[in-house]
């Protein structure tokens, strides 16, 4: 059993788009991930997905709004709807998913993330 | 879908040791709690449960050490592991759990809470 710093583990990694893996229970898995930039459009098929901001400024783009997640908000997102991330600036966002989700769902892409590292 | 904001949802009660529903995904319950004083003694059989802390410190006794979780550092208690919560100061916790999880566990007590309040 270990105490995870959110901040510690943010300062071990810098690269974009590439969740990595802090913790697991019960057949989900905590991600931590920094963002920067558009992501694709994607949805999950058969996972909800819970975005935390933790640091900075989150843009999620749904087909048909947008919506702005600030620091210590919250929001989940329900399997089957398609989403794009994006930030301006930098910003640090915590998942928490099925460990079976794959951070471009059902859209194959030069993002597709997997075998996610653990840090 | 909705954007949670942290802070709003915890001006929204007071009372300790009483567990708010503010999310659901997969089976899953995103909870917001504020803890002061000393609970109980108890494990959960079946459910691994994550404490992340929000606002101020959180004491984690288990039976062979105790445990300190600052603000924005968590900490995932298998399940079965017995632990004690206690805050000498208020402290508040997002919690992230089965549904099915009982916050007194294996222990029936005064403490326990059933039918759980969304906010």
């Amino acid at each position: 059993m270990e105490r995870i710093n959110l901040k510690e583990k943010y300062s071990l990694f810098s690269d974009f788009w590439s969740p990595k893996i802090i913790g697991e229970l019960k057949g989900q898995y905590v991600k931590l991930a920094k963002f920067k930039g558009e992501f694709i459009w994607h949805a999950h098929e058969f996972e909800d997905e819970l975005f935390m901001v933790i640091k900075g400024t989150l843009r999620l783009e749904f087909r048909d709004r947008t919506m702005i997640v600030n620091e210590n908000e919250l929001i989940i997102v329900p399997k089957g709807v398609e989403h794009r991330p994006g930030a301006d600036e930098e910003v640090w966002v915590m998942l928490f998913e099925p460990q079976e989700t794959l951070n471009t769902g059902n859209t194959q892409s030069a993002y597709t993330k997997e075998n996610l590292e653990w840090i």
